[in-house]
Order: C-alpha cells, then sequence, then structure tokens
C-alpha cells in the first residue's frame, strides 16, 4: 500500500476542428463521454470546437481531461478542461497532443488535424478517423487510418489498438 | 449543472533535482502533500529524485499530479505520476512545467532546476525556494526567489503568490 | 555603410523523406541548386535523402543550407549543411522548418512530410509539390498545394508566392 | 570534389540581454567580430541589446550570424541576422540557442540568460562568461561558467572549449 494505483489510466488523444458542425460536435462529445466511461484519461489541444465537445462529454461522463494549448494563456482553454499545459510552442503543441496519447482519435478536422494524423502515423501511434481526412500520393490511396462511423466504435478501436502497442 | 466545475484547480510546479539526498526528498514528498490537502494539481517532470518524493506525497494525501517528461517514453515517468505527457522535448520541456504552474516551488536542484527558476522568473511567475540556487550578478545578491525553510511555507506562500497573479 | 545588407535573402524550406527513390533524389537536387542561382537560402530538415539531395544541389551551385535536426548530435546533419541547428525536439522540428521558409517546396514524402504540408497550410504558408500528397475530406478532394512537374517550375512558383507574402 | 567543405565551420552561440548599457554593447560587437574572424558562426537570439550588437560586430568583419527569434514574425529579427528562424517557440527557444554553439558566451545578462547558461551547463556544453551571473547554493559558490575580461579572450576561451568537446 504506497498510494500508487496499480495501473495507470490509458490515456487516449482526441483531435479536431477549433470549429466544427453540430453533427461532428456531437460526434465528439460522444467519444468523449465513451473514453470517460471506459476509464481513458483524454488528451486535447485544449481549445473549442471538436476539442470543447470531447472534453464536455468526458467531463458530464465523470471523466478527466487535459488540454495542451498553443498559447501561453491559462483562460483560453475551454471550462471542461482539467489540467491545462499552456504550451506557449504554437502549432508545434500539436506534437505533445499526440505524444501524449497512446492512440488518437482524429474527429473531422482541418489543417492541424491533418498534420496531427500525419505525425501519429509518423510515430507509429495508432489513428482512428470518424469523417476525417482522405490520402493519397500518385493517385494511390495511402490510408493507414482506421476509419469508423461511431463514437463507441472509435473508443473501442483505439483502445484496443492501444493495447496493442508494447509500453 | 452542466458537469464543469465551478472553478479549476489551482496548478503549481515543483521543480527540483532528479537525484537528491534524503533530506531534500523528505522535504518535497512534505510539499507534495500540503499541494494535493490544499486542492492544487502538482505538476513536475515527471522523473525521480525531487519529482517523485513530490508526487508520491501529493498522491498519497489523494492529490493528482502531472509528469512532462523530457523524453517520447511514457515508462520513464516515475510510477505517482497521474497524466504524463512525454514530450521528447528534452530540456526544453523545463519550460512547459514552468509554464504549467501558476506558481512555482524550488526544492534544491541542479542546474536544470536553475533554469527552471530562470525561466518562472523571465516569465514573471513567482518562484519559493528551499535550500536552492542563490543568485548575484558584479557582487551584487539579485534574488527574486522567495526563500522559505519549510514546505507548509512553501505551500503556502505559493498559493497566495499565485492567486496574487491576474489570471 | 553599416555592414548589412539591403535586403536579407529570401528563405525557402524544401521538405521531403530522408529515404528516396533516385528520380525525386535527382528532383531534389534540382530544386537545391535552383533556389541557391536565385540567391535563396534553403532550409530543411537537415538529415539524408530529399533533404540531402537539395542541399547537395544547392551547394553545388554556391548556395548556403540550413538544416534543423530532429536530435541533439549535429554530427547526424547530412555534408552539405552549412548551418546546423540541432533541436533536439523529435518531430516538433518539423514545425520550425516550416516556420523558416517564406514558402515550402514538397518532394515526394512520407507522413513527416505530410505533417509538413499540414503545418504550412495551417500558417498560410504557400507549398508548392512535385509528386506529393493528395488530400480529400469526405470524397472531395481539398488542395491548396500548387502542384508543379519540374524543379524550374517548383522554384519559380514558390518565389513567386513567398514574394506575394506580407513580410 | 563534391561541393561540400573539407569542415564545418564552428558554430558559438552569444547570449546576452535584449537591453543593455553601452559598455556590454560595445563588448559584445568586439565579440561578435572575433568570432568573425575566427571563422565561426555566430547563433544567438536574434533581438536586440547584446544579440543584434554580437551580430552588427560578426557581420562588419564578415561573418556569418543565425537568429532563433521566439516568435514567428521574421521581421523581429535585428537587421544583422543573415539566417532567421522564427522559432515561435518562446522562451524555449532558448534551449535552441544553447544547442546550436559548440560554446555558449554570455556577456551580462537578464533571466533569460540565465537560463541559457543554466541549460548549456546541465548540457555539458563549455560556457565563458563576461559579467555575467555568478551562482551558489547553500552560501558555496558552484560556478562552472569560465570568467573572462574581454572579447578576445571570450572567444578564444570559448574557441578552444568547443574544440576539446568530442564530435
Amino acid at each position: 500500500m504506497d498510494g500508487a494505483a496499480a495501473t495507470m489510466c490509458p490515456q487516449l488523444a482526441v483531435v479536431g476542428a477549433g470549429e466544427a458542425g453540430s453533427e461532428l460536435v456531437a460526434m465528439a462529445e460522444q467519444v468523449g463521454a465513451r473514453l470517460a466511461e471506459a476509464g481513458a484519461v483524454l488528451v486535447c489541444g485544449g481549445l473549442g470546437g471538436v476539442m470543447e465537445a470531447a472534453c464536455r462529454g468526458a467531463r458530464r461522463a465523470g471523466g478527466s481531461t487535459v488540454g495542451l494549448l498553443p498559447g501561453t494563456d491559462r483562460g483560453a482553454a475551454n471550462r471542461f478542461v482539467d489540467v491545462v499545459i499552456p504550451t506557449g510552442l504554437g502549432e508545434a503543441r500539436n506534437v505533445l497532443v499526440v505524444r501524449s496519447g497512446e492512440a488518437v482519435i482524429a474527429v473531422g478536422g482541418g489543417y492541424g488535424t491533418l498534420a496531427e494524423i500525419a505525425l501519429a502515423l509518423k510515430a507509429g501511434t495508432p489513428v482512428v478517423g470518424i469523417a476525417t481526412w482522405e490520402l493519397a500520393r500518385a493517385g494511390l490511396a495511402i490510408d493507414d487510418v482506421e476509419r469508423v462511423e461511431s463514437a463507441a466504435e472509435a473508443v473501442e478501436r483505439a483502445l484496443t489498438l492501444a493495447g496493442a502497442r508494447p509500453r
């Protein structure tokens, strides 16, 4: 009995745009809720849109949330972030979001999200995607993103893929 | 009732060397415990020595801990870290430790700790020090570190100084 | 007469994979040569493949090269790099490569290159691509990359687009 | 004959405050000039004060200068910087300045400079200081900074110490 938990909670990153339509927002909120129900800590970029929706879903389901902000002002975090890391690194904080997740769930997304998907795949971190970027080179689809249709599937696949990685 | 806490927990950074003697370790553990009792989240560099002792103290007192690791391997975190951010930035992660604290408590420390003290003072973040670096220039003591002797004092002063900062 | 040049040289970033086939390597070398002939400084990730070929081309044409390495060992730079910045930031250095170019030229590329393209587009930096990633979302091509076929075109377009940006 | 120089130029970092009195400015300018005469590339934080003076000295003596800016606006560089790296990392760019030098010369300096000295010593990079910070712990001077009185001495010692390091 030394106060350390037997095992650390799994940490999953949720990435998506800071401005998003109502469908993606609803999806992100469900992703957050499912992650919380599974006992995972949610890590994200801490701002609005998909990030805020995911945090709100996680918090309402009793989960914990971490926001890695681009700026140095902690007040920029959405109000569902528990732990605020005001990195001050600008878009370089995207690298930290990805590194902090044992798997990444991408919900829709703009160019920042595309960068996060690419950085995750470069690092060998599993990426599960809902309505997100499709990639090709020389007319040939190149896609290591696992594509799913629902929040439940996204969280289940992400947790499975995260568990499959050597720690 | 929307699931968001009324107020975010205060976050304080504890900095100190990865290898430390038993006196500093005991002091750091008490600092961690006091921070947890005050309801603050402890942020640190996530490794051994002072960092591990502070996390152990916080965790045993029921608090939450965040470790910003220099490398990309989450397994390098001490086992009292709840949220692991494997930054992969090397010593540049010291900047993030400092930015994540509303005040910084320095316990002893080597050159990494000195960098963190300097970065905090540069950013205008209050620093409370126990048995830590003394600074001078041209033979003149220049010291914006608030020096205390006990863990209780350190936490009380750090929380007060953090509260005094505009958010 | 104060020793400052009247105008700073334009800086362009060349991005591409650390391992590349002979066609892309030849293309990258020509890109480097054309940049040097145009008086531009070439910034890249400092490693092999497309990066080394571009540096070799630039150097042989009398130009200057900068390598922003992921690690801290300056010896990892290819031997055609003049200024070595061993960032120690891992893939987060990709953000710096992009920020250092007034425009970005992508030659082929893997997931690291995709991240750089995405980060550049996010930041509003023009991207010119040769045989590089194609992007779509929901089956719809979304492409702000200007696609060209030759090194000469790539450099001409990149310099024009860079010049069009407010400084 | 392949266009690669036989040996890369030594790179030295010059650190000091962005605002400095006329004595330190004159000293920094001489340091820059001596570095240029020795064939070294000068790396610095790219802003004013000691940084600008060192760049001016280097440029007037025909040398090359690199500025690692805290922000993303290349226009913030002083006009004697040849290669501009607008890191956008804030004070975390200090880590890169230090990593880019085979030795560090500190001229005077505020808390940013103190952080750079500490980061260099942590990394095992030699530091030569002119009128800069003095360090102690528990009343005991702890000083791995090599102290000199003149620009000529500073450059000579820094080059020697840099050369003494394994590459």
